[in-house]
């Protein structure tokens, strides 16, 4: 293998309050050697390729009670991600050259996150090279069909977190209207997609004309409703008038306005709230009172929860990828120093489609093996 | 049977936007004689005893898309009640001087309420006499040890809603913590005890020391938080720590505390919001991304809902009753024409316990017969 000098990391430098600003994060130049120092017996060194870049990185930055810690000032940003194994300690079994995902128990859980929080030792997240111990790390062989970014995408967390979500948390059933938000993002296209499959109709809200049009020509929404466009509430109360299950990404104005759109048992499956995590405060919720008289619920998850049921949701769209029935779209931004200015586009709806950032090239890594 | 000349019906004169004002019911009377040749032979002859005032009856105040429709401009006021038959047509087999309830379907309803909206023919509510169909009307004999108001209270609908919404929402298990608010009320005060009875950890918050001293010390919660007390939040903290249930009956700031003391897969029972109800636009709520994190859930619910498990929650709470375990107070309101007044005392913390308004005495019915 190479040996640079010395590598990027990227941590946590002060604690947003409102937006991520270029002084949240601070890139630092590590020793290699140093790093490589640490190799024990059982761990593998891995150089990482892809980061997965997601809304719920903007409240792991929020130094509050939640079901993680918080990352804290110094430490290297958390992120999902996948890399290839270039040297490992004398008792590891993974060869040179596999495509990993960082997992404590989580199998396929596509992560790269947990090292540095559980246990405090490895420094992974947005990092050039990582060491982790063997046990945490999940080999992927990528089927033919698929690519190995899916496995940050839908076939990772975002697919996941669109698969439970819409089927055990909204309970969606055939012939209902469900209307998704972020509809153009990572889990809300795929969600839209699965509605479909299971027989609902499904009206997408988005931030662009684009999103849109992509939405409904590509994604095969019923209609997209472009919410920057001013009015776009009564035509949606035209077109949708009232719905079942909302899968709400976004939280603030969006989830208020759809308070007032409930059929009787309605659910809202809140699954994120980009429009208020960058907020200190948050603007309110004000419909609320429909819950009662639509006897409806809000229900918040979170899919490491279905962890022990991914492979349920790999099986099924892993199926639909390698047919082609589902589609998706990357946002590949280069450079891992390009990590800090491109987490913001979730919040500002820069992105259509998963936002991924390329670290290495898989295979320049593997060239050098 | 005594005939008045005319009798008094109060009916809805303008539709509040915040508080209801003087101007938001009008007093009416009503010939006696007229009502009388409504009576088919299928029907009966009302005269109403006792009438419930419940924080619902602000909803049906609005001109929105509920759960029932609104009250009309010029509607007697929908209420539910309890009254005596002294009259009935050729084919009605109930006794003159059967205490009854109207029902439509609802066994044990307890519930005037139906007659005016669904089939807009009878006036009862907020009035004197009513005639109703003998088929909506359900005969109630009042077993030793209970009142008769209780029918009103706990073994009616504040009862049942109690039991449901702790029971089935809620899903409160041994050695959870719950927390109630409006807890010093017809519902408040049933879901307090029925919570200790489930073997929870209870408590109480409640708008004054008396309501504190009461819950603390009637009722048996563990601790009752007065929200008027300044840095009563702190003390709850220190108490209370995080929730499993919160049983909600008053919606906007509380509510919005209790949303950041939630322990993982929580669970708030949105019964009522007495302190939204009035507002045209009220305070929203600013916490909910703890949903998420806490993977947890609000979940409103409508009492009619298990109207046929009705008779499971009447057995539970008479024996309650009837062995002096359950506990309740009455606040008693003498004629009908106080109503009006009387209904905002719900929404200001003016009452303790179940507010009812003695529109005639029982026994002075029965004696003109």
């Amino acid at each position: 293998m190479s040996q640079p000098i010395n590598f990027t990391r990227i941590v946590l430098n002060s604690r947003p309050v409102g937006d991520i600003e270029p002084q949240t994060f601070r890139p630092e130049q590590v020793s290699f050697a140093s790093l490589k120092q640490k190799l024990g017996d059982n761990d593998v060194f891995v150089q990482v390729t892809w980061l997965s870049l997601d809304p719920a990185m903007r409240g792991w930055l929020r130094d509050v009670r939640s079901y993680l810690p918080p990352v804290q000032i110094g430490e290297v940003m958390r992120a999902s991600g996948l890399g290839i194994v270039i040297a490992k300690g004398k008792k590891s079994k993974l060869p040179i050259g596999q495509l990993v995902t960082g997992t404590v128990g989580m199998t396929l859980s596509a992560l790269f996150l947990i090292s540095t929080n559980f246990e405090s030792l490895y420094h992974s997240g947005w990092t050039e090279y990582a060491v982790l111990p063997e046990k945490h790390v999940t080999p992927i062989n990528v089927p033919k069909g698929i690519q190995d970014i899916d496995f940050l995408n839908n076939i990772g967390m975002a697919g996941f977190t669109a698969y439970f979500g819409l089927k055990d948390v909204g309970n969606l059933r055939p012939g209902e209207t469900l209307v998704v938000s972020g509809a153009a993002g990572a889990v809300g296209s795929l969600v839209c997609q699965l509605g479909k499959s299971m027989g609902a109709k499904v009206y997408a809200i988005a931030g662009s004309k684009d999103k849109c049009s992509w939405l409904v020509d590509e994604i095969g929404v019923d209609a997209a409703f472009n919410y920057k466009q001013k009015g776009w509430e009564e035509d949606f109360k035209k077109q949708v008038g009232y719905l079942d299950v909302y899968f709400d990404n976004v939280g603030g104005d969006i989830l208020d306005f759809c308070l007032t759109r409930l059929k009787k048992d309605a659910r809202i499956v809140l699954c994120g709230a980009i429009s208020a995590y960058n907020s200190a405060k948050p603007k309110g919720l004000q419909n609320y009172l429909t819950l009662i008289a639509m006897r409806a619920k809000i229900q918040g998850f979170i899919v490491f929860d279905y962890e022990n049921r991914y492979p349920e949701a790999v099986q099924v769209i892993s199926k639909g990828l390698i047919d082609g029935s589902i589609k998706r779209k990357f946002h590949i931004v280069e450079g891992l120093e390009k990590a800090p200015e491109a987490l913001p586009l979730l919040f500002s709806g820069g992105n259509t489609g998963k936002l991924v950032v390329k670290v290495a090239d898989p295979k320049d890594v593997r060239a050098k093996l």
